[in-house]
């Protein structure tokens, strides 16, 4: 009964038609199961008295090939305990291979391959270029969106719902192989809780599960998407969307995109689905306006386009008021809306959704039993205790905060280490910076000089479809990196922007040092009112009073404010924020051209600038 | 910050362009949130003053709308406690909708539809005729394959194994987000303890975890199958693979079975993919013999196509010892093996696997990772812990004590209600009997009266391909019924068998009475020697010895023994033996023409039949 399970016998098959002697098939069987790691350098193998009567050979062949393999140096025998595979082989495969001849399993299945190539299809992904490290949690600043990051990981609260979930009727219940049926108590949290935060009611027919959102990608592309179907995808995006939009041979139409979003334009006038990214545009973390959403949604309908609406990270927004779903303000069904709930669950757990009209669901749903059946129902019901024992919005204001704290540790570091020579995308949350360097910036050479300082950025390229992208771009992502941390790292990496782009520093000497000056300096600093921007592109108002005094305005209105003080030490000019610039007092060199004022390092790099709007005289 | 976590605001959207008026809108919102089930019957809404602020509206236009609202019945006030949905509205939502107009989103979603529509793409499921009741498991005797049975979950060892995967340490490595990449320890288990068994030695790069077995079939169509490839695939098979393959639109071969399989034979010359099932051929359960693999692998050498050998049930063989794996047997790559952990593992956990060529497994890990990325973390690193504990041997173990009782049941039964009539395909373990019935049965009228009984049979028309499949075979499992159950299910299933298959009863007082005479009797039966088959298709032989005693051999080498007793009682000839038909007395009418003898019931008809060999004379 069930003698397989205990058997090596299969492993050792011997084949009576070979050309083979038995015992060398045995040698070779024992090889290869070394070769391939089976056999691990230490495992015990049966003894030859015990192998030799499971095969129904004779024990003196057994014995034999034991004997050879032995002096070959693949087995050694350690007193009165058997036979062992010899130590020190793992590191030396390419030697067993030799040893062992053209026929073992290992080497052949290099030649192997060429048989199932030729039938083989690839190319699924482009040559991405940029991966991340895998071990990237051992670099010290790891800007990379969606890492995980152990301290914030809700491991009490999924253990609690993991544990609810393996109750005796609850197995029972999930256990049920219903094939198609999602968990219907998890159907309800997300159709009763999460969804009408987004503006949208929904039935628990036109709500279907997914093994994480990247399924329901898969499934909406499957069902919208064929040959020479026009889709709209934003410009730059998700290199995935692309390729599987690609493997239905869509005809893609790549839109750009500005500060609010995708452009609505009569470049989507002719295509029948258009992709868009409005909470928080994949990459560049821009929010589609509400303006664009309802152009978009009307343009849908005067065009007859269906909209695939991709909502990721809708309930990130610290900055600002989240925006309705476009599935909220649809009224003709023509939006498909997919989401994660990975961002807030355990990373691990691969849960998605998708909203949809009832016909359109239950052909997902035919699509996804048809491709890997229901996902997994016991993450489905632990999933679905999380939600209602509240520690889905617990774990959700709790990464807001602490996510809020990082992204503006972020935003205020580059704008201290970085003001003049980049620019970011406003965002209204997340997780993420989408940064344009300075124009002549070489990313990749940038990520290469950074990660060899355990810095990790992403480089904007594999987001960019179209030939004319820029190449003066990159992501950073505080996902797994805490807010102290984030200060350090931007200084080290301004410090690597201002090497690349200043490969030739300026001698400072070989300048005019006219304004070098010190009492020059203060006498012409004195009572200058300046207008630059903030890195994120805000405009900021500085008063230099003449007793020494500093006022600062930013954003359009005026919305923040500090007090500060300033004054000349040496040949340099000091500032010292209250709350801004972390407060800390920081010295430049200045030069002043016609309207222009330009802050300086010791090298002579322009730091910052700024317009003279006013003078003191 | 965090707003949007805790209000309902975007479900009240307000769209100040729109031609409705505010309250207008909010009583449509409400009436949507009604008709949609979010607001289900009793729920409390917030108070007009709360929500006011929230849309900052006067408090009087929400007010207004509430009156409306509890005038039309949509709502009710309760005294002092607030205003609620109003009770007995969950099973009248037409009259919703009729009252709430045209703008209803659930309404909309309706007509909605046709605008999605327009694109969508449909067709994935063929129309398969049989589905399985939701309800199986309130049925009493479910014969239906793969279903749950709740007393055989190993519930403890998968909680241990929970347990332990949501150890600090172990969330930390799963949840690392590595992408592509499966866990680390789920790979080395089964690469190091369950491919060994089937005879296969891969490394970890030849090796990729799936979202059950249906992911990795859908993978390898993917990979392999493109517009106009030939694939061969069984007849009957997988109705889902037929489709996956479909899906490609790659040209379909449905190559027939027999006893020992897949039939291999110059048909297959012409094909790119060969796909077998052969441990279990699903779904008629027999095994592809040594001979037959063998002949497989030389013409898929010759004639340069891939397999795709899908080892379903492969651990399950308590009838005969396991053959070797094809792709242990594959000296050339050819061979894609895919296998699911589900049969012996949680039913919800949903892994699978796939072993091919590392070049294959690297294109089938990038197409994973488009479509679904990796299978829950947290399920491979629990699965790891079930097999590396040994909870996978022991329940595999118990597993196949229990089929194997359930299966032998179901085999006696069949015998022992059914002789004559119907024949079974020969298995060598698993859990389900193809079973052939009568000639002129209609399975689909069989399987309706059936199910009217509480008897769940599948009716075999959706697994075959070609138009002229049989009409009279249909499929037994026992996955989800004790042995027990198992004979009072196939008695009440003969006994329908009997009824539709014989719509006229004959009575017997019409016909011939000269065989019914006891004395008679008594002097033809005694000496005789009868052959005859039994249900799965073993050959009996049966010696009615003068003195009353009957000696039964069956199996071709006389496998099985049994003695038993024989005798008149009335116009009945009653026999018993020890063992063999539950060791019960059973009476037959009996009729002999030439060397045929003919076992009736009360009306007449044909129980079983013999060849009389030798007789007493």
């Amino acid at each position: 009964m069930a003698r397989s399970v205990i058997s090596y016998a299969p492993l050792f098959r011997i084949d009576g038609e070979s050309s083979l002697s038995l015992q060398e098939q045995i040698r070779r069987r024992v090889i290869s199961a070394i070769a391939s790691g089976v056999f691990p350098p230490g495992q015990k193998l049966p003894s030859s008295r015990k192998l030799s009567q499971e095969l129904g050979l004779s024990r003196n062949t057994v014995f034999l090939a034991y004997q050879l393999l032995i002096a070959d140096g693949h087995l050694e025998t350690k007193q009165r305990s058997g036979v062992f595979v010899a130590q020190g082989l793992a590191g030396s495969q390419n030697k067993i291979l030799r040893v062992a001849g053209q026929n073992s399993r290992s080497q052949l299945s290099t030649s192997s391959s060429a048989n199932a190539n030729r039938f083989l299809r690839t190319g699924f992904v482009g040559d991405k270029g940029y991966k991340c490290p895998p071990d990237w949690q051992k670099h010290k600043f790891p800007f990379i969106e969606g890492r995980y990051d152990k301290t914030l990981f809700p491991i009490q609260e999924w253990r609690e719902a993991s544990r609810l979930a393996l109750g005796v009727r609850e197995v029972d219940e999930w256990s049920l192989d219903n094939g198609e049926v999602d968990d219907a108590s998890l159907i309800e949290e997300i159709r009763t809780k999460l969804l009408p935060r987004r503006g949208i009611s929904a039935r628990p027919d036109e709500l279907l599960i997914t093994v994480g959102e990247q399924q329901a990608l898969f499934l909406a592309t499957q069902l919208f998407a064929r040959k020479n179907t026009k889709v709209a995808v934003e410009e730059p995006s998700l290199p995935e969307l692309r390729q599987l939009l690609k493997l239905r041979k869509a005809k893609l139409h790549h839109q750009y995109i500005d500060d609010a979003g995708l452009l609505v334009n009569d470049h989507l006038n002719d295509c029948d689905v258009v992709c868009v990214s409005p909470s928080r545009q994949r990459p560049t973390g821009v929010t589609l306006s509400l303006a664009r959403r309802k152009a978009l949604l009307k343009k849908a309908e005067k065009h007859d386009f269906v909209i695939l609406e991709d909502d990721f990270e809708c309930e990130m927004n610290y900055l600002d008021d989240a925006l309705p779903a476009l599935h909220s303000l649809d009224n003709n069904g023509r939006v498909i809306y997919v989401a994660s709930l990975s961002k807030v669950l355990a990373p691990g757990v691969r849960l998605g959704f998708m909203v949809a009209p009832a016909e359109v669901i239950a052909q997902a749903r035919k699509l996804r039993d048809l491709t890997t059946r229901r996902p997994s129902p016991n993450n489905q019901r632990s999933a679905a205790f999380f939600l209602s024992l509240g520690h889905y919005d617990t774990m959700l204001r709790r990464l807001n905060n602490v996510y809020e704290e990082r992204l503006i540790s972020l935003r205020d570091a580059l704008n201290h280490y970085r003001p003049a020579s980049i620019a970011i995308a406003p965002v209204k949350g997340g997780t993420t910076y989408w940064v344009k360097g300075p124009e002549k910036l070489d990313v990749s050479l940038l990520v290469r000089a950074a990660e060899a300082q355990g810095i990790l950025i992403e480089p904007a390229k594999d987001w960019f479809a179209l030939p004319d992208g820029p190449k003066n771009m990159f992501r950073l992502g505080v996902t797994s990196l805490p807010a102290h941390r984030i200060r350090e790292g931007i200084q080290h990496l301004s410090a690597l922007i201002t090497k690349l782009d200043n490969p030739l520093i300026k001698d400072l000497s070989s300048l005019d040092h006219d304004w070098l000056c010190p009492k020059k300096l203060k006498v012409k600093m004195k009572g200058l009112t300046l207008l630059n921007k903030t890195v994120y592109g805000d405009p900021c108002t500085i008063i230099l009073h003449k007793n020494g005094l500093m006022t600062g305005r930013s954003g359009y209105s005026g919305e923040e404010q500090d007090v500060g003080r300033w004054w000349v030490e040496g040949d340099k000019w000091v500032r010292q924020w209250e709350n801004w610039a972390f407060g800390e007092a920081l010295g430049f060199h200045v030069k002043i051209t016609d309207d222009n004022l330009f802050w300086l390092d010791d090298h002579g790099n322009e730091v910052d600038r700024a317009i003279i709007s006013a003078t003191g005289k």
